[in-house]
């Protein structure tokens, strides 16, 4: 938060400070934290700048009713799980929210291939772009996984770690610096911006307005906050999955429930389920699976035993 | 409106009776008619149930700005007008508008044809429809047109009128009270509902809730509420677009400005009209104009004279 | 197949008898029945009109590579089952399919709620419909289930299944004729063909031409070849999934191994799975799930053991 | 062309050299340039890698026919300039291509805003990325724009366009050498390559898989073909282009004529250019245009006459 200028700070508090009426749908638990910078990284942020809707919408929706939701929170909630476990979306389709994120570009970059939201980004083109890249704390600093091709492996330590520190922080600086040169050139004439900003590198931080549903809300947190996704897009995840406890709480608790810690086992792997418990003696031999699948099953359920 | 029950009446007020503060951005305009029942057609309505953003929200995301919109209305006004002027659109989706809808289900087949909006319809499999179907107002008994494929023709009078009404109410009567017979069955075993309602016709009214942002409820309404669409959807754009008007009156003002009543011209009719700027004599077959483009540009602009 | 014009079976067999050279990828399995009627209900069908890639197209995006898949059937096979075991959905996206469906309009009502295809329908707006109505056959007449609302029961027997056949077979013949009726006038005016339609029953059939990538095709599948889809439904998508073996078998098989016939297990299910197969005892009351999570377990994997 | 590997060439020219037959419907045009690789900038290109359909197919969807477009190549014409005069979209959603694309990062950033095409990128997380970086013809180094906030200017000359490129170069190979250096680590232990990439520079290449549908496609290709568009997209929007026209011959004579020549007219526009015929004087003054929408028509049609 230190990053925003004075000015910006107050268009954020006088925003904030402005209550009016409305007969719309209210959740109180976002409006405590709306238009609040929450940081990210270390020069980003969300920020949850507009939203539509809240629990009881899905049940109004999945109702058709004339009014909202059902007369009970208890109803409301056991639609919701329902809802949720049979996978049915249109009406998670029917609550949105809009943030402002600032981010690293190589971050915008794998956020961007969710197809399914509203986007407007600051235009490089039509402006300069602040001098603020991200580099990773120590401790994120981790090595090519020797396992997973895409993966993280151990942290990085000691002079291996300061000199990629050193490295990342010393290009970054570079590269900024002759974006500069280049933009006002020497005799007064500069390169068009829409050329200039290629030097810069993808650790530079861009923003953007973000519009979504819930329903592709949840699935893009459903990725983005998992332990295969990169680590950088999962503390916006993260961030923004406390947005959706605040805004959708019994949605929230359906989503942990059937969605982060639950698994999809496929009809083979059901099949062994059903001879274990049987009491039949299985093995990864004679149980169908191949010796990846078995490994699988294995850490979901401990087959060992 | 006099279709709603006491109970839907009551739900409906209830909602309207209720105000609570928001931090978030207000469209007075909207919140006027919010929940209300806008009647369209005989047994149909529009309900505005929500919405998200107003003018402010457009330049807002245009700017990627910290605060809301510009400092000025005319500031604002012109942005929104360069942007809907040059078919920007990611802007527009920053709104976001829901609305329940009832209408018949041949409107409903046109309707969901746009796919980039949310959807949630009140469920045959599950319940009973009502009795509810829809008769043409005799003025808009139009025949067939003899020019146009698509299109109507003049309207129906006297004997030829009266003779479709009536066969129209009588099939509507009669396939209702068989479906009734299905679904109780002579001997208490009743066909499922899901099968019952294939005897029910296409003027049957169903509803639901429909979600769209304004970038696509705008380019839903320019084909919708324009002469070329079929009466019964139009008497529903119609009644959009006084919301529209209603949400967000500068986006209204530019797009009856650059949407509504433009033309596309394609570089030969550009052509054409130069000459004729200049004083030359131009007749289809210097124009280079097929006949029915000729056609086309003299009903836009008067090439008679 | 004998609902088709002689005119139309010399179309198909003019298409099929003609065979070109390309470089593309082919797909010999679909060539096989390319443009052929495959019959659906009692007037519908299913041709595949065109299809893009096969098999190697995924691999070969998944790789950004150059070149066609991989040089061995082995390793193609074992990074599609990997790709569709871990959800991956881009590389399935980049086969597309086309097909032309005879179908009656509520279950069109149905498939189209389904957004990511392309569909150009037949239009009554301009042409007459034939004379086709869907009449189930008397093993598919199902009651209403008494358990599940949206659900089938039992099938009707002797008098009540011959009254429901009688009325809808007596219903679609008369809403036919009172349509065409409207549609001549007695006085040589018709009604337009726009209006008229809307006298037509739900079991009428339309037809359509519609296109899918093949992540989208899967996921249509995967909700309508299934149990809970209504019968009519599904009768299209088993077929649709025979053309799908024949197109691309690799990927068909990972689909049914992966997605047909598993489930999705949430977080206290996977406990209470864990605590049997330790050797626990567990009931529903010291499971953490509620009544009907625990009755949905029980049917998948049999805990009265 | 120059930049692909021996290996890649063999892969390229084995797929070329392999003819199969298919049923499907061929383009004679596009099966000439069928996988190789048209060169775009310093080190990109655009391979076509696969196509459904032609100009017949269009025709075959809007008909919902059973054979194939219609019997006369005029008659195809004509009801494909139709559509494209009336902006039909389903139809030319019938036919789809997909492209290998080879392109700067910054270029790919614009390009992946068109959110209705499928991608596939290759993966910097899981490999290394290539030593490829684009830098501009120096009659492409234009300076910013004095008028436009996000345009070009004049041709940067002399030392202010050797200093840029200096730069450009020197930066590209800085960044890519302490790339390197990240990767294989002092101790032999590299950061991983999700870590790694964020040094790397816009200008830097990378490639993916795109596939569309046509009127997608034609969306695309009216704004980044467009003369507003930024040179480097444009430089690829023009080789789409011809591909385009190899593909769908009458389909690119209607797109050119209706919409790149072509221009939108407002209702207030069009009553101008009425009142001109008629012969009445207009200006400015008593047009009831802004200044700004009086200057685009004078550019359109020369109203100084």
């Amino acid at each position: 938060m230190s990053d925003l200028t004075k000015e910006q700070i107050e268009e954020i508090n006088s925003q904030r400070s402005k209550v009016e009426g409305t007969k719309r749908v209210v959740s109180n638990g976002l409006e405590e934290i709306i238009y609040q910078s929450l940081p990210v990284l270390d020069h980003g942020f969300i920020r949850v700048i507009d939203y539509m809707g809240d629990d009881s919408s899905i049940v109004q929706a999945a109702r058709v009713s004339y009014g909202k939701g059902t007369k009970h929170v208890s109803a409301d909630k056991g639609l919701i799980n329902y809802l949720m476990r049979h996978r049915h979306s249109t009406p998670f389709e029917m609550c949105e929210i809009k943030y402002h994120v600032k981010l690293p570009i190589f971050v915008a970059r794998q956020w961007i291939r969710h197809r399914t939201a509203s986007v407007n980004e600051y235009s490089a083109r039509y402006s300069v772009l602040d001098k603020e890249y991200y580099i990773p704390e120590p401790q994120n600093l981790a090595s090519q996984s020797s396992s997973n091709k895409q993966g993280r492996g151990s942290v990085l330590e000691g002079d291996d770690a300061k000199r990629v520190l050193d490295l990342l922080i010393e290009d970054s600086e570079k590269v900024y610096e002759d974006y500069e040169k280049m933009l006002e050139g020497e005799s007064q004439i500069g390169l068009s911006r829409e050329l200039a900003r290629m030097n810069l590198s993808l650790n530079y931080y861009t923003q953007w307005y973000w519009k979504i549903d819930l329903h592709n809300l949840l699935h893009f947190l459903s990725l983005r906050a998992d332990s295969h996704a990169q680590f950088e897009i999962r503390a916006y995840a993260d961030v923004m999955l406390q947005t959706v406890k605040k805004w959708v709480p019994l949605t929230f608790e359906a989503f942990e429930n059937y969605r982060i810690g639950g698994a999809y086992l496929n009809s083979k792997s059901i099949n062994v389920i059903k001879k274990i418990i049987k009491g039949e003696k299985v093995t990864q031999n004679n149980s169908g699976l191949s010796s990846r699948e078995w490994e699988e099953l294995s850490n979901l359920i401990d087959l060992s035993k």
